[in-house]
């Protein structure tokens, strides 16, 4: 045996450049009020007109010190080689354009972001799109989009110096969070609805450690009382309300484009729920088309089940300027919501995008995501109206055949594996409908299922499945 | 609006260098008898002897053409900030060290490998290893190690004109070639034991469009079918034993090398089930050493469930001469398996790198997994082996606590949801042992168990669990 050599892996070095450059200064702006200020209270709300607050960056506003858009893709693109586990990072990569911190040992990282972007070959074909894309989030160390926010946001707690952080979730944030917090050596708190998050989902924050507390209520209510909870007791609040999450998932729209080599897509579609997904993307486009990353906006769109229609109707019925809220009922769990919090962003990215927003239900959606799994690429419900939805924008002609088009897949498949096997062995939609569209839909939904089949273990038997399967070939 | 621009995004561009080289020759090569060919039969085992096959690069061993390792190192630096598909993938970004294809438009990609290296400072706490570190496979594409291989022989299976691909499988590898499939268009066929995969993995296989048939049997009898079945129908054979699969996986261990600036561990733990996985990053070891990528060999040693302890056994009671095949059971399912094909590689590379193997108890493997979930990161049971290997490598000191440790993470938390919930409900494992040692583990797994705890959403009761959780914090 040879005598023992201990080393000192790289993978705890510095951070290549300019970590320790002075912070960017940033600041908390309402929404409504405008009011600014440099710290937020507990519920991140602002203390004169209780809106959501944004976070900005004064010195971008004032020109003054703008990052030049050459010196930031040089730099970028530079750390995509560097070992550093912030420069790994697919968020903290991108920091010049992030609130900074203190100093960047405060990071929580799991290697978040450096998510593919990948071809949409056969949805390509099925919508006569040639330039259709999927940008997928649920490649994401928890299986979601939300570990891109999380990175930020726990670390911010970690330099505040909370010992707990604590959500609201649908199932999605308290994996991710409690993940975070579990790699930060916080200590985490969830609350989701009784029965209505997968099981994939709640084992994950079991499985980081989390005290999770199954709530008798829906999404809306555990939010409610978080927001109570966070001024009683000192407790972080991680849910998209915290202005931070949002920072971090802005990185989505900054790794799109660095794919795309900074030639913006026409459309962006989004699957809404909380619409702080959405909210952060246009706040990152905008921001992009600012400093002169990009040289326009894509518009960036947004659509929903109908069973939680909330930005849909508030578009519609209000165009945009109250909310009207709903009883959220879908089998897309990741977006079950009634009573989305970041409603206000959400129609101001709409509006400064120019995008539209959509509803589409749940037979569209189960074909949506069968015909994505069909390409190889696996996504949850809530994931899979962005396919469905773009159908109906393709439609309406608000997306045009020439047009480019990237699709947000938000969550992995792996994140609610029933409603995948459900939706196969037909315990999903049973029952063709009795109009001509319903059956429609049915007909195309049945030859995509594709139920496992029980066999004794011979060759006969397999070679029969087999005949079996090359006539139900999709290409017959 | 502005007039719809037609984009050709980037991601379809052509690879960055080399990519019209001359393919580098490649040749089959028993394992047993030494013999040589330069095309395999259907079941890849040689039509001399029957044995396995392994691929070599006869121009390397010749000494005539072997790559400069300096060179090499370099092209895999810069392909990091290229923008193509084929220089993305964390698989044949390593192209050099793979059997060539005739033409790189062959290679179906998700993206796969890129997979991040992570401190383990909870565990290192815990075991009183300062340099402990966890190399994560599970952030792979389908969430399990496969993909790395999957790419590869996916990829020989298209460029061979093949239309159908099948494989027997504990349902990683069948997650993983649907998925594969399904990118490259072609049709797959998954033969699985019924009853005996996780829901998860089996919803991937359905999602990805596979013949997914459930056979009467266990793995041991659905891999033994499946070789009958390709000498039999014009099916391509995608288990480990197809040595292109093999090859893909080294790629595991040329960025781990490259993650660690090429400072060998002492050690690199994996876990043992078919044994393709350690077979191949032992010959991707040997490989680097030879070509002087390494200055060093790590030893890499196995670690195998008691249930499923066939190498261990084979290696105590007749010193790695003959196959001592069992009857497997474990709740570690990726593992299950009695009769490993790629026992004979496996002993080899124990042989030349210096390893061990070892076994655990189904205690043991819950506790580590509950222990490795502590630290932030989601794993499957039969990744936890590696831990729980380790601490029992230490107290044999086999491993010493000055030296370096890679733990190989094979799947993600998310392929078996059902485990995690039925560890931390108290399902599993129940009752504390009747022997003291039985209770010691008992007691240390109690303490990891973090319940759900089904609440009334009022804040006293949510107030009530903080406290409660408070009172159970691990410092305590």
């Amino acid at each position: 045996m040879p005598p023992p050599t201990p080393i000192e892996p790289k993978v705890t070095e510095q951070p290549s450049a300019e970590a320790k450059a002075a912070p960017v200064a940033f600041r908390f702006r309402c929404i409504s009020c405008g009011d600014l200020s440099d710290a937020a209270v507990q519920n991140f709300r602002c203390s004169r007109c209780g809106d959501l607050l944004e976070i900005i960056h004064p010195s971008w506003v004032s020109g003054a010190s703008a990052p030049a858009a050459s010196d930031l893709k040089a730099s970028w693109k530079q750390r995509r080689s560097s070992l550093s586990p912030v420069d790994l990072s697919g968020v903290w990569r991108f920091r010049e354009l992030l609130p900074a911190l203190e100093n960047l040992h405060h990071v929580i990282s799991l290697r978040e972001g450096n998510t593919p972007l990948y071809a949409l070959p056969r949805c390509s074909r099925l919508t006569g799109l040639p330039h259709l894309f999927a940008k997928h989030q649920g490649m994401n160390p928890t299986g979601s989009f939300k570990d891109t926010g999380m990175t930020v946001a726990a670390s911010f707690a970690r330099q505040a110096g909370f010992r707990w952080v604590a959500c609201a979730s649908t199932g999605n944030t308290s994996a991710s969070m409690a993940a975070y917090a579990a790699r930060g050596g916080l200590r985490s708190l969830v609350l989701v609805p009784e029965g209505k998050i997968s099981w994939s989902k709640l084992s994950q924050s079991l499985d980081y450690g989390a005290v999770t507390c199954q709530l008798r209520t829906d999404f809306d209510g555990c939010l409610r009382l978080l927001q109570e909870l966070v001024l009683r007791a000192p407790v972080y609040q991680l849910n998209s309300i915290n202005p931070f999450r949002l920072e971090g998932q802005k990185t989505l729209a900054f790794e799109l484009l660095e794919q795309l080599d900074w030639q913006p897509p026409d459309h962006i579609i989004v699957p809404g729920g909380n619409l702080g997904n959405s909210s952060a993307i246009g706040k990152a486009l905008l921001e992009m088309h600012d400093l002169g990353l990009i040289v326009r906006l894509p518009k960036l769109s947004i659509i929903q089940a109908e069973g939680a229609n909330a930005l849909v109707r508030t578009m519609r019925e209000t165009g945009g300027k109250h909310l009207i809220s709903v009883q959220a009922e879908t089998h897309a769990t990741a977006i079950r919501i009634g009573n989305p919090a970041s409603w206000k962003k959400a129609v101001r990215v709409l509006q400064a995008t120019g995008g539209t927003c959509e509803q589409v239900s749940e037979i569209e959606i189960a074909q949506a995501k069968a015909e994505i799994g069909a390409e190889g690429i696996g996504c949850e419900p809530a994931s899979a109206v962005t396919l469905a939805g773009l159908k109906k924008l393709l439609k309406r002609g608000f997306v045009k055949p020439e047009e480019s088009v990237v699709l947000v897949l938000t969550g992995h498949l792996l994140k609610d594996p029933g409603f995948t096997m459900d939706f196969h062995r037909g315990d999903l939609f049973p029952v063709a409908g009795s109009d001509g569209e319903e059956n429609g839909a049915s007909a195309a939904l049945q030859s995509l299922r594709r139920p496992p089949i029980v066999l004794d273990a011979t060759l006969e038997a397999v070679i029969g499945a087999l005949e079996q399967g090359e006539k139900s070939s999709p290409e017959n």
